[in-house]
């Protein structure tokens, strides 16, 4: 028998993995319920239909398809399928997909279930997405989406409070980060000022390389998509400059003096409050800005280098793929899995007892053992996360078991403990031994748990 | 442009849906780690070859396979294609499935990380799995299992601490039930005693059905599978004893006293420890004998005519079907789904506070709303789940919108509250109304946090 696999691009994760994976969803989790987002949950399998031409042509390519059950072929578009031509047989022998973001499932929600919610819909969804991208370090085709939207109002309240809940997430899980704002209007605005005319989009995607490409390269690609080069030049001067200065340079766009108001509107809640983080204008950030229509965020570590790890902004339109018009929101997501690695990175997890179960009983002979299993039924009572090893077994074997790890403290239990009522407890990382009552071992216990 | 829908067998779930779900969840996760079982997760796409043969002709048809991307077609089996013979085609457009269960991935994670954990390993998991099931009532085709094993140990101990766990976790859901208990030796015995021979898994698929058939077409089914009438009558005799009579009954049947002698280790454990529901021995228990081997459990509603809510039993061999022999196990699952249904119809939903966010502020002008968003602030910090109404408009409309179940309190703020630094403080439930200054308010919301 060959040896099982898995799937390329998919992961099994250890014990101590989850552990430290729920801590980052936890932690998120509760401060977007502190904020006032409430979980929904949507199907992994979509409808193909819902799914297809959401994301482009390459994104299409990239979704996984369920095949159809029974004798699929009997349904299978004939001529296709004898022309062996793959991309036309799909739809007739395929259904479903499993979703490739949270995105399209959420504004598909919105849509169906528009007479169970009210706007404005603060909602939050923590769940696997899968993408059939080339698997290398880092990427999988099976991860998590962490993202957090309100839906069905304009307010710009709605900004700060995504930016506040980056700040709490972040601080909480002790990572410095700095937090990048953008305006899609004061982009516009250079655009015009530096007369991009109808290239925006053009001028868009080659300012978000400017991190990657130097500056030359970069004037080089607008001048490909058809920016003339004294355009690009201007262009390139005017995002480098601060938000004081675009005032004077933006003044004769409306659309630029738009965006600066909008964030100007934005910090008359942030200057209110108290933020940890750093929070940047920086007019060169240009992600997203297919579907992003006023503020823009992106998130990365100050700690370590690494590409974003948080980002988002507000759209003017999610449902209106499922005839829905008129939904505008605004949201944010977070990269878990960069997140993770960050995180690992910095020996963050290390300092943390998240996991360990805070007591093993070691018992070396039956009548102990069973005093032990009496024993462990009440400090389980009492909310003390406890196991014991299944039998008295050799005191090497038992000891070598309880300190793989998993464990904080063993409590020993002999003939001497069973008489005395004293058990001997041993902290596994120190080696350290005392000898505690029952009361003093619950007092114990309970202080670590 | 047509109304999206999802696929059938799927679900979406409401924020309050959620909530339930996560408290059902959250409950279960809890009693596991209290008791040293700690959580793993494996992915939802598995290779086809993990999963393929391992539930019978019917699950292999009720797997979800998921196409290869690409060209497809180009590396199709080409006279199955030609043939039109999908269940040829298959493999050969397909590498990979849903997982169908949580055993058969748990299996495949033993095998494939026997040198990362430790045994006896305790393990729980609670995730999504897919069939292919005709969806009706109370089956979907995309459903979650909670399971927990341990593997790599037979002691009886672990039978004994499952049903702490089974009667942990339904005592503080406020659920009563019945924890059935058989042995697969048992039956054997009595299988043996009553003269059955070789039929045994035919006796044992029939009186797996004395709950929903009379005796008589029981013993039709036995007849029909080559049991004679004597000993098929016999046989639905003995097991309608108890156990103190068993012990006479089965004293020449060497499995049958094995049996016995294995649930009286398992009483040395119980016997010992409070547990709050009901543990009844029933000979005519008969469920998952084609992998369970020793103990058999089965959980029923005491107050709620449905079918099981928890199943589980020990089996001697998790790993063999991957070539990794000697690991036997013994485990239990709790039917998540029915849980939901049995707690919706006893409306244990209604009494739990859980899922609301603590307070919505309402501000009725500009700078009412400014400060209650410095107020939504401090409360936040606090760890008081707080929303505020994203703008001063109409007292009418935010009332509509805070009233909509989500919210306990209202927190109302307009000049006369600015100018007094006094709020007004509505239950939204009762409509009762009182007066907070800050500290009062932060008091009151804490206390119901």
């Amino acid at each position: 028998m060959s040896k099982p696999t898995i799937p390329k691009g998919t992961r099994d994760f250890l014990p101590h993995e989850v552990v430290r994976r729920d801590h980052i969803f936890s932690t998120i989790r509760e401060v977007f319920r502190r904020y006032g987002y409430q979980g929904i949950s949507t199907p992994v399998m979509e409808s193909l239909s819902t799914l297809t031409g959401k994301y482009g042509d390459e994104g299409d390519q990239l979704l996984f398809k369920v095949l159809n059950n029974g004798d699929y072929l009997a349904k299978a578009n004939p001529n296709a399928l004898d022309a062996r031509d793959s991309s036309a047989v799909t739809s007739s022998i395929s259904k479903r997909g499993l979703r490739y973001d949270l995105t399209v499932p959420f504004a598909r929600y919105v849509v169906m279930h528009q007479n169970d919610i009210q706007l404005p819909f603060k909602r939050y969804a923590i769940e696997p997405v899968w993408r059939a991208d080339r698997p290398q370090k880092g990427r999988y085709q099976e991860f998590y989406q962490c993202d957090v939207d309100v839906v069905g109002s304009d307010s710009l309240m709605y900004e700060a409070e995504l930016i506040q809940i980056y700040d709490e997430v972040f601080s909480t899980l002790d990572l410095n980060v700095e937090i990048k704002v953008n305006h899609r209007k004061v982009l516009a605005g250079i655009a015009e000022i530096a007369g991009i005319g109808n290239h925006f989009s053009t001028f868009a995607v080659a300012i978000d390389k400017l991190d990657k490409l130097p500056r030359d390269k970069v004037i080089e690609e607008m001048q490909r998509g058809g920016i003339s080069e004294s355009s690009a030049t201007r262009a390139l001067e005017l995002i480098s400059k601060g938000r004081s200065d675009l005032s004077d340079v933006l003044r004769t766009s409306e659309v630029g003096m738009e965006g600066l108001r909008e964030l100007d509107s934005l910090h008359v809640y942030l200057d209110k409050i108290n933020i940890q983080n750093k929070i940047l204008f920086d007019a060169t950030l240009a992600r997203g800005l297919s579907y992003y229509t006023g503020c823009i965020f992106e998130v990365k570590s100050t700690d370590v280098n690494m590409g974003s790890i948080g980002g988002g902004g507000r759209y003017a339109d999610l449902t209106g793929i499922f005839g829905l018009k008129g939904v505008s929101g605004v949201g944010i997501s977070f990269g878990a899995e960069r997140i993770y690695d960050v995180m690992e990175e910095l020996n963050l997890f290390d300092s943390l007892q998240i996991g360990q179960i805070t007591a093993i009983i070691l018992a070396f002979d039956q009548d102990s053992h069973e005093h032990g299993f009496v024993l462990a039924s009440k400090l389980r009572k009492l909310d003390i996360a406890t196991d014991i090893y299944p039998e008295a077994a050799k005191f090497k074997k038992q000891m070598k078991y309880a300190g793989n790890g998993t464990y904080r403290y063993a409590i020993l239990i002999g003939s001497e403990e069973l008489s005395t009522q004293v058990y001997t407890v041993k902290e596994l990382s120190s080696g350290d031994q005392q000898k505690c009552t029952l009361d003093q071992l619950i007092e114990l216990l309970q202080s670590v748990s």
